[in-house]
């Protein structure tokens, strides 16, 4: 849907969901484009990225950010624009990734601002999923909690998804490990598989999901990259092997819980595991914990991506206003690849 | 009660107990005493550690060893002296550390057999407490796993016990922590900082034990040394702090648990609370995965003992007969210090 050119399109938080979001949860507010003063820039957003933490920020309970303000602009990665520069190290057409949120404009300072270079230009909405936040958490992750050693087998969450498919593909170029990954339908573990190059890929709506998981892991688990919880851990758990290292950086199949599933209680069947096997179970918050290593991280991801050793999928979406549907859909699996909102 | 030196009493596991384990659980039995071959000694035993690992080995659930056998020696920590050596390494009158188990005497061929050392023999018992396991998994559990900072808060399960009370003197020792016990009991508690010199021991009998545990814990808790479980870990779980490490040692207040107790189901509860706080939770079994470091432990800590620094509190106990009971009591809480039989 083309909009005029002097209108802020804005996305905000209309009501903290109890659940499940719906699209109530959200409200489209038309406002003037912001003009930027002495040391600032306007920002036009090209992409929007969004991802399953952001589920977190809808609601009003403790966790590792504060939660988006009823009447605030959702949170979210962007890659924008400089259309207007009043600021010493930005020029109009400059392309930068930051956190512009749910809406068409922005005025930023340049703080948290991250000017893409030539090679992330061509493809600028690779900053928000391979060169991005998922593709950090992958990295990080995957090498720093779980480090992984040949021989050794890695089972992946959510296999297709922008963290998930990352994993797998850098286990397998590092160390050659024994991948299997975890997803959700026939056709995205034929892409796990033939694109993505995992050994296997599980379909967690199998009826014998933990059955074909176990076949899959015939010398069991050591490291699970887990960002889903639910039934997929629960298949997990039995299959980790001595010494296992469990990377946690995401929890999708909770964020819509209302309280607590009935019993029995597992808490301590975790624990006991946790402790007859010796297993590390990590969580990690990926630019908190290791923002200091994203160059690091950019470096090795650039070349593998120049030399065409890794694969991606990305799932693009047109249209401010069909971001609420999208996330929905996100939180139930329905996106297939990295979700991203094309704006402009 | 004095016995026959040419007979060995033997206690076996006698059936597996389903939850509490009882006095028939076990049985004594005479055995002549065996006479070794050529290349074997013949330890007579004068300590027997009693700990509470020994619960998971009378039962037959997979575990990180062997349950012991119906009808085989319950095993164990022991202090022993060569009473006949045909090995040439073994002198008769060497005092040695083993794995005789619950019996009088027993035949070794030199593995996993430890000579004790000139300080060690002066004060025999310390080699299964302060010096030996329990001194060791308080060691790497804190120091490799926990890894605490100046000014961090550190908080310890069964803190007058043979681990916990190690684990809140090194870290005051090395660091400076602020240490919190948990103890079952006035005494214990008033030994906990009294003489061992904690900051605060909080009685985990008390109505008001979270409250307490809380006010203690002003500034949260950075590092929690587990072997409980329970309502323990229930308490601690809300106090933990982003970055918090959890070695796991033990879960004493699960041993006897036959089956999992009634909902809700709160295991994604502490997996959401890893992931939020970015906790580090591992599980660890100190010979299996630190072996190779106890003498980087063994030096150090004989050197904290003879400079004074380190404070401990054995409960022996005399009599083979008596073991099963002491071990029972145990698992109730009722030894205060490193529970050892003294059998000869």
């Amino acid at each position: 849907m083309p909009h005029s050119k002097s209108v802020n399109r804005r996305i905000i938080l209309s009501s903290r969901p109890v659940g499940v979001p719906t699209i109530d949860s959200f409200m489209l507010e038309n406002f003037s484009v912001p003009a930027p003063s002495d040391g600032q820039v306007l920002l036009r957003t090209l992409y929007l990225s969004l991802d399953p933490y952001m589920r977190g920020r809808m609601s009003d309970v403790s966790s590792y950010a504060e939660p988006v303000a009823i009447g605030e602009v959702m949170v979210g990665g962007t890659v924008s624009r400089v259309e207007v520069s009043r600021h010493e190290d930005y020029h109009s057409g400059d392309l930068v990734l930051g956190y512009s949120g749910w809406q068409d404009y922005a005025i930023s300072d340049g703080t948290n601002l991250t000017k893409l270079d030539d090679q992330a230009a061509l493809h600028p909405s690779l900053a928000l999923g391979v060169l991005g936040m998922p593709g950090f958490t992958a990295y990080m992750g995957l090498l720093d909690i779980g480090r992984p050693k040949a021989g050794e087998t890695i089972v992946v969450a959510a296999a297709s998804g922008a963290v998930g498919s990352m994993v797998g593909q850098i286990a397998k170029i590092l160390k050659g490990c024994r991948v299997v990954g975890i997803a959700g339908g026939a056709s995205k573990c034929q892409f796990v598989v033939e694109v993505l190059g995992f050994d296997a890929c599980i379909n967690r709506h199998s009826d014998d999901f933990p059955q074909q998981l176990a076949i899959a892991c015939p010398k069991g688990i050591d490291v699970y990259f887990e960002s889903v919880g639910g039934a997929v851990f629960e298949a997990v758990l039995p299959l980790l092997n001595v010494h296992a290292r469990i990377p946690l950086c995401g929890q999708i199949a909770h964020y819509n819980d209302t309280g607590l599933p009935q019993g029995p209680d597992r808490l301590a069947l975790l624990t006991r595991t946790i402790l007859t096997k010796r297993i590390k179970m990590q969580g990690f918050i990926i630019y908190d914990d290791y923002g200091h290593r994203y160059g690091e991280f950019y470096q090795q991801m650039s070349a593998w991506l120049s030399e065409g050793r890794i694969k991606y999928r990305e799932d693009i979406v047109d249209g401010l206003e069909n971001a609420p549907e999208a996330f929905i859909g996100m939180l139930e699996g329905k996106n297939f690849g990295k979700l991203i909102i094309r704006i402009a």
